[in-house]
């Protein structure tokens, strides 16, 4: 095994840990006493990655890091959905969508536009895949920098832990590795009485290299996707149906932040149904007839496509999981904590686990897994901690129970509420419509959650995880000294307005 | 005393404490014994605050909140330098100037704009004051519903330690006070050899209300006021010349922001000369004739204007401190870490003493003055706690020691960086200049320094306060889990890519 000098510290490590032979070496000495070795002249890896997306990208940079020989099995693209068909592309939409919000609103900044202000969606599509394109190079360069072998090809995990790579018409080898960490994701799942036929019934995947922009767009789920695709399209000029099945749109973050972003898209001109049920989508020639199932009885409307953003399903098909004695459970693969599978030397992180099926939880699952594996001391992921965004005008960004949580988990509570009406910061740039949330554990003082609605949010999320990590109080908040003026304030001033 | 509900909890209140009888009440008799009783009828209130900016404003709200009876004596408009002259209408112009950077740059975000873009400057000053004159009627709103008397007038502070309050042509009133808190601020400084004269040599004062935009401007000092009209006027098209004596602009950043920034001044097009005295300013019909001492020699430019910024003087004069005992120390009052000046029942806070000249400063000064006196126990503010911005493109904003002050301090450093250029966020956004760079104390790990330069930075940094605050180490940062894709994703990378 190639050893590299480590380039950062690892969590929890003391120096007394790290004098322990047994935490750096021998792994494979150590595996190799449970396992029949690989044939002789097998191809052997350490730790063997399927998936190139924020998960298995990580989990590879990492066990690169560690010393350990790494290769990583990617079948399309590397960075995933996030990177190709997610995150990244939706974001740089979205800036394009609010350049071109500052542009119309121009005059009210004192900036004359003498002529008209268009959306050119070619020309926006095309900025967000160069985005993307470029991001790809930055890790495919990482990628060998670290000397991470990139194999292309689809993935089957053998009964014996190898790994069979497939790459049509013709090419298959096999790879033996100690360590199989299965990074392959999901999918977006489609209704069951309606399959995405790409044209008129499409996926976000679709939705965000738009041919044309539809005249009248549906969109089922009112999750991030959902949401940050209504305000994308509404901003373009597309007249946007919104429809949740659940009470409120962005059903996931606090009842006061849902709220507020109904009315924010309302107001901006989306139809918002909630507790509406599609029942069923017929596709015509002209377009379709969406069928709706409310509290209020049966409605129609018709739509130039469905976007259908209700969850995802894990990809594992391909991976033949059930022949290497991977458990699933409820469509997922089940882990431990170390997100060992149910076969010895397999593991599985990100959306192909049922924790939140987020980028930055896949990578953090990803560094949890690979140091585990290597044999470092390391903490779990306090998933009670994980951040979530929406990248709307409002942005949301979100830390923690929600107040509902925290209440049915029995907790007293003492919650401040700052707006962004107040904001000075606010107030300059324009940009009043939002506030924070804070809900306090009244028997302790300490943060139990953060729910925040307005501009800068999704950056500001930041210091309230650090904040709540550190077991931080309302009166540690109260007493931090943030910059004037900034958004930021309104996180002090939500700290020091705490009542029962 | 009339007593109210505490609205909000005091910092380091415990239920102990809060029972202890000497702590919330009897201040007043307390006082009495020490000091001769006011004449018979004449006016008094429990603390009387001299000038309502961030300074004063923040002391009468907390003295009110606290049951204190309380008035503020303010000659100008409430609201102080920073609403009407300083933090308020230049981030109000400075985005007008971001708009106007978006619409010039729409097309690279798929905004197709056809005809010409250009300043509407009267448009943008007009927004700047109407968002200055709401923020003034929100202050008012809140001293009112405070019951805070606002005392129209200038003081002086008498030997008896009432104050008299003059308001020209006839009115005079005399206030007796047991608390007297001065929060006068202070004013720009002008060149020794060229005082302001209001048309060809200017303060920040007039340069954020300009009639009309100077062709060529020459700015001296480079501190945030000096960096942010330097910014916002080159937007507009004006030449600008930047100078600063010191060997960096931004002089009191980290020498690898300043750099970063100078470069990018640079490559919009401003002048920028560092270890640069101006010599004379001799004004003519035309312009300003302005002479240099740099390291290479002489030299002599024009300018429309100059923009005089090299820091304030207090505003003590009116007050006639001399009298009533209170002592001065290079141009300042002297106070003590509870701001208590050399006479008894005389405070000071903000600009008016030593402490860094920041809106938020002089907030979080009057809290624990006001606190203080209450007889409540609180903390003296950590000064190196306190983060400071400047809101150009790209913004700046720091927190704790500077690379070299650490170094100075002796402490051995372990020091993180990393660029936006790695950012999936940035590069979604178009905003890929920037870095965050993390001074870490090798010994214990702990937090010294955050030094960020970027989009967003401004609102980042709140975060990185509470974090070296709360003792936050380099792995307590790497173990957070930030939202993806957001800019703070790079404090997350800088933490982990330590060195020593």
């Amino acid at each position: 095994m190639k050893k590299k000098k480590l380039k950062q510290p690892l969590p929890g490590e003391t120096e007394k840990e790290s004098g322990n032979p047994y935490v750096f070496s021998n792994i494979k000495n150590l595996m190799s006493k449970i396992r029949k070795p690989p044939p002789p002249g097998a191809k052997t890896v350490d730790v063997l990655i399927i998936g190139c997306g924020p998960g298995g990208y990580a989990a590879a940079v990492r066990a690169s890091q560690l010393g350990l020989t790494t290769a990583v099995v990617e079948f399309d693209a590397v960075g995933g959905m996030c990177l190709n068909w997610g995150c990244i592309p939706t974001k740089s939409l979205l800036k394009s969508a609010q350049v071109l919000h500052y542009a119309r609103q121009a005059a009210d900044y004192g900036v004359q536009i003498k002529g008209r202000v268009k959306p050119d969606v070619p020309a926006m599509v095309t900025r967000s895949r160069n985005v993307v394109d470029d991001m790809k190079k930055g890790i495919e360069h990482v990628l060998t920098k670290n000397n991470i072998e990139l194999i292309k090809g689809m993935a089957r995990v053998n009964a014996d832990r190898s790994v069979s790579v497939f790459n049509l018409p013709d090419s298959r080898q096999q790879i033996f590795s100690d360590h199989i960490i299965i990074a392959t994701g999901a999918s977006p799942r489609p209704l069951p009485f309606a399959p995405f036929d790409h044209n008129r019934i499409i996926s976000s995947q679709l939705a965000i290299a738009p041919a044309r922009v539809p005249k009248l767009l549906t969109i089922v789920g009112s999750g991030a996707i959902g949401c940050e695709m209504a305000w994308f399209f509404n901003t373009l000029g597309t007249k946007v149906t919104l429809i949740e099945s659940r009470e409120a749109i962005a059903p996931a973050e606090d009842a006061d932040v849902s709220a507020h972003l109904a009315r924010a898209f309302r107001k901006a001109g989306i139809s918002v149904f909630t507790s509406a049920q599609v029942v069923s989508i017929e596709t015509k020639k002209i377009g379709c007839k969406v069928a709706l199932q409310t509290k209020r009885g049966e409605a129609t409307h018709w739509a130039s496509s469905v976007l259908v953003a209700v969850g995802t399903d894990a990809n594992v098909i391909p991976l033949a999981l059930d022949k290497a004695g991977v458990v699933m459970e409820q469509g997922r693969i089940k882990v431990d904590k170390y997100y060992r599978t149910s076969a010895e030397g397999v593991y599985a992180i990100g959306d192909v686990i049922a924790t939140p099926a987020l980028a930055h939880v896949a990578s953090a699952e990803a560094v949890v897994c690979v140091e585990h594996l290597a044999g470092l001391p390391v903490q779990p992921i306090d998933y009670s901690n994980i951040p979530m965004c929406i990248y709307t005008v409002p942005e949301t960004a979100s830390v923690g129970f929600t107040e509902q949580a925290a209440r049915e988990k029995g907790y007293r509570l003492r919650i401040g509420k700052a707006y962004y009406m107040a904001s000075g910061k606010a107030a300059a740039t324009g940009e009043k419509d939002g506030f924070v949330k804070l809900i306090f554990n009244a028997a302790d003082d300490t943060l139990l959650g953060a729910h925040l609605v307005g501009a800068n949010v999704t950056e500001l999320i930041a210091g309230l995880v650090t904040a709540r990590q550190k077991g931080a109080t309302a009166s540690d908040i109260m007493r931090s000294v943030y910059p004037h003026p900034t958004m930021s304030e309104a996180i002090i001033e939500a700290a020091s307005s705490i009542t029962e």
